[in-house]
């Protein structure tokens, strides 16, 4: 109930912090008869493991998995699956400096007031280290999805500070460190990160996910609609702070009109929705765009407070993200793909199974 | 588990459709001895309540609130609160136009699929009469929060199509048709929703709510934050597309030397977190803002399909709202007031009272 | 979280106090497509209520229910079903006399301790009359579960104080007020309660209940076994003491050797397990037991204290029941209902539907 | 939702199979600041672990618990607390030859019903294994309550087979193999076992927990009543058939003036209510009382079937407990402090701090 649990059916419960001894984390409620290895999971945790470009905080974790039970000759059998990694390369000495002041914009004062006191070291429980069990946890709901419903995820990074990319290449965004689904922008955003950790600065981000091949009718209407679930899901990543399904606020200045998506026979002519209506899914492509705020953990000095309440300043040195945003494309995959399964697994225990709804228009419209 | 009950420890379960006998909800978890009557509620109800004014829906209910237990002598005894509502407007015969055809934008075709079949009399469960049990049971936890931490909560119109208004006065928002908080721009008002439903269209909106006094320390990561569970709680209102906190989509265009609200003796200096910071609440103003979309069920022909999957079109006469955002504002603050008291409550579990903790800095800067 | 709902898929959620003015509940997470109405909860309500019988409390209870919501046109829709009964026959007056004081073996000084005052007319909230909303939400399950997978629940009296019962005819149970599976003994109970009753007292009672046609493979592994949430929901009856599941308590001094049930192609050859093994159910009939205590309003005066702490005593007058025993048949199956529901549904979010597991040995062995 | 989880807002996840690399929990919902060190937990777990006496099983695992996270300078900080036991003496081979065969009395045959395969090594995730971690979250809770509330748990064997134990002298339970609260039938029970092994058989047992210094208040009537959730606890340990609270089956026979406990300014005059009134603590001892069944795994052979429904016979070998009850009581224990734990937070969350209420009469009556 403190909250480190997310779903209902399909559930991860994580534990862990930056610089703790490891995280881990179990996920409860997986079908049986799933083959599973380690090797289904760690491709995920590349794509979001630092150190691999300059544009990352330089903290080098091997991030690896281990499966710690409920797999047997392979397969899933039903019980929880325990995920452990190892944390390899804190620093804690360098967040000494920090122990007594509130970073400005991180989560620092709030742990402080909530429970008493907190863990400093590399912020402790609300560091973006947290999330790499959302990411493993998550590749075992795609593999999974992939396998039953040919469901597949996909997010790319949409904007970061004034640079808008265009989708034109989705497939690679994998391939480079930015996830620009626009292979012809990368110069642009290498330049654009080099000038921004000159100086010392960070800059907030949008990222976009899609996910096709979403059967018709999953969601619970009327608290528990696909959309609220997603929301809670995206807006619980680190440094979130909005999120839209489908036309989102530009809807503010639609029309009914023409924001209403038409049927025919042959599939919607268009998709404002977002892929969900009434809270329950439509067999469109689920489009999810979020929103990232700056790393607050910069060395530009910034005014603040200590422990005691008395002005001083602060600069974060140390190891850090300058766009946090550009790590999150694996992650709001995850969190998409684990909203998905609970939902698939809900509607399967009220429903029986999607597989033998005939859907009155075709999944995914041209 | 097919998701009508929102929250863990303060909880809200709801039934009821739109042209059934009666909506009703049970609230659990209410603290026992706080002072309670019908009479508590029903302002709220007005609020939200149709027919008011000619820029809503027709549908003359006037939504007495029965509270049928959980109340003794005018206090609340800990036990649930069971709280109904009649029907007495219904008029399902102008719904059977659309018994066999799915509204473009409403949720008809995905109920359709999710469950083999749908009552179609106005919309069903997907029907915005559904909220009327969200804000009956939020005004329990406004009361509460109220008197134990004069907490408060206010909404308002920040925008409808075109039209943006500033917050130039809050209080006076509740005294007109339209939510504004700008009174010299209700004749500007009028004649936009006069245009609009002389076109038979609709118009999407944009709903602004505040919490003010929220104590710190509010707010369970990684999860379940206060944010994410915010985010949630709008995302399931009906209609809602997007939601942002503090900065929102703007935090994508800003800089972290920028973001970061710097903290001095007196408090922070500026509120682009919206009042959370890293999933807890810093007693700040929560500052959250919500898209709507237009309404789906207008009078201009919309091409669709019928149950068989055949061509044809639709025309939505019955009486609708030309904009839900025009009423959205009591809901989600009732929405935000119960998200507030369940973390409340949650946080009361985990740490004892917030009353005991002093914080650091003022929780209201000025 | 205040404890009123039960089940994770299959919830009902309940409200009402024994002199309020109606008790509710609502069913939330029924499949759609059942066919539904008032009249198939009303026969278990008539098998539930007083005043039918000498040998029960007068109060003079209707207990019409009324469907609010979730059926259309006859059949559930997959939202929630609220469902409501008057009461009718309250006389509060007559609970003056314990108003500030607390019967001994009754929740009064627990209720008035725990939320600081209490509804004392009729014991509120504590009231056997809350179990009537139990009955109704578990007419639904009996439903489903008979139509879909042919699973049938009886229950009867196994033993009344010192008498006991045989099974000799557990069809016959219903058609007679103590709900004696063995007609030949009618005279005798009758002849028991009437001394019962001419003594002012009450006494305890044994009910067993049976599962029949229950699946193998429904039950959680390794908290929410089959067999606890049974326990869970027995022991949350008022009044019940004790839960047996198969041998219960015999099995202490049983050896491993005569303990197991020994597998054959024809079926298990004896059922000590009581249908469960390991939390998950064998396919066997499902045996359940449990303990009643005496009711603890009566007329012989008893010591206890007041609210201020004075010595006092106390002589509960009003209407009771000498033995709730005799009523909690129907209770018990009704929970027993709601429970195989619930982890009927569980299975298939996780494994998909039982019907396509071919059990390797029958169901039911002869 | 598949059941690893225990616990509302004092939540316990577990994962682990027998012969799987490692046993791990997940302790969400700690309050911060409580001084926690492996040391504090590493007791319990020796209490219960294998391979002490020639009574048990003499698998060697020394059980070692390490702290993975959520402590920070020795004390709690409010986040999950990962806890992890490797398992170092698996003998999978044993295994082997019960492979295709089903053992009478153990949940082999519905497991591999529930999901198509098990793990069959050791009994995979319904090994008695599994109840390590259930320790080891218990002692955490312990600690709380020990420290905040002055609450103990002391639990004991009150009967094996044919021998009942009287609790004589509870506090030397722990210093003898069996629990035995009186030391004077030590041999006795030492030549009971002795007999037992050589006959290559098992026995049920009893064990009684009593908890002390409970607050009066805790439990949330009417479902998740304290006496409900103590017997869903109780019932969810391996082997349990049986659960009563006070009187428990006893009270079948009692009339209600001998059943009920008068109340006195000086407490209560009897406790045939077990603690538990209503479903809410009174403030006297928590009684509970447990029936285990005899091991299913032993040497005298049964009649079972083979995974293809062929007639066979199974003989257990391998390394097992002839009576699982002789190490139940720290078990049990652990599960009622994880209860207490949970109710206690619950509490706190709707009514504010039980420490703040005067009861009314002494909690525990001399």
């Amino acid at each position: 109930m403190s909250g480190n649990t997310l779903g209902k059916l399909f559930t991860v419960t994580t534990f862990g912090e930056s610089h703790g001894p490891a995280l881990g984390c179990i996920v409860d409620g997986c079908p049986p008869g799933l083959e599973l290895a380690e090797s289904d999971i760690q491709p995920w945790l590349e794509l979001r493991r630092t150190g691999t470009s300059r544009h990352t905080s330089q903290r080098q974790e091997p991030d690896r998995v281990q499966i710690l039970s409920g797999v047997f000759e392979g397969r899933t059998t039903g019980t929880p699956i325990g995920l452990l990694i190892q944390n390899e390369d804190q620093r804690s000495r360098d967040y000494e400096k920090i122990k007594d002041r509130f970073r400005p914009g991180h989560a620092d004062y709030t742990y402080q007031q909530k429970y008493g006191f907190r863990d400093y070291r590399g912020g402790g429980r609300s560091s973006a280290r947290e999330t790499v069990m959302r990411v493993a946890a998550g590749a075992i709901a795609r593999k999974y999805l992939q396998e039953r419903l040919s469901l597949t995820i996909r997010g790319y990074l949409a904007q970061i500070g004034p640079i808008r990319l265009e989708p034109k290449s989705i497939d690679t965004a994998y391939d480079n460190p930015f996830f620009s689904p626009d292979p012809s922008r990368l110069d642009e955003l290498e330049q654009y990160m080099i000038n921004l950790r000159r100086d010392g600065d960070s800059v907030g981000a949008r990222v976009n996910v899609i996910a096709s091949g979403v059967p018709v009718g999953l969601g619970e209407p009327v608290f528990d609609r696909l959309d609220a679930d997603i929301a809670f899901a995206m807006m619980s990543i680190n440094a979130v702070k909005g999120v839209e399904i489908g036309a989102g606020f530009a809807a503010v200045e639609q029309r009914g009109s023409q924001h209403r998506d038409e049927l025919t026979p042959q599939g919607f002519r268009s998709n404002n929705a977002g892929g969900v209506l009434g809270g329950i899914s439509s067999g469109q492509d689920i489009l999810v765009s979020i929103a990232l705020k700056p790393t607050s953990s910069i060395i530009i000095p910034g005014q603040t407070i200590d422990v005691s309440g008395n002005v001083t300043d602060v600069v974060t040195t140390g190891r850090h993200d300058p766009c946090v945003g550009l790590r999150a494309t694996p992650i709001a995959e995850a969190m998409l793909a684990l909203v998905l399964m609970d939902h698939y697994l809900r509607h399967r225990a009220q429903n029986g199974d999607v597989r033998s709804t005939t859907p009155i228009i075709p999944a995914q419209a041209p």
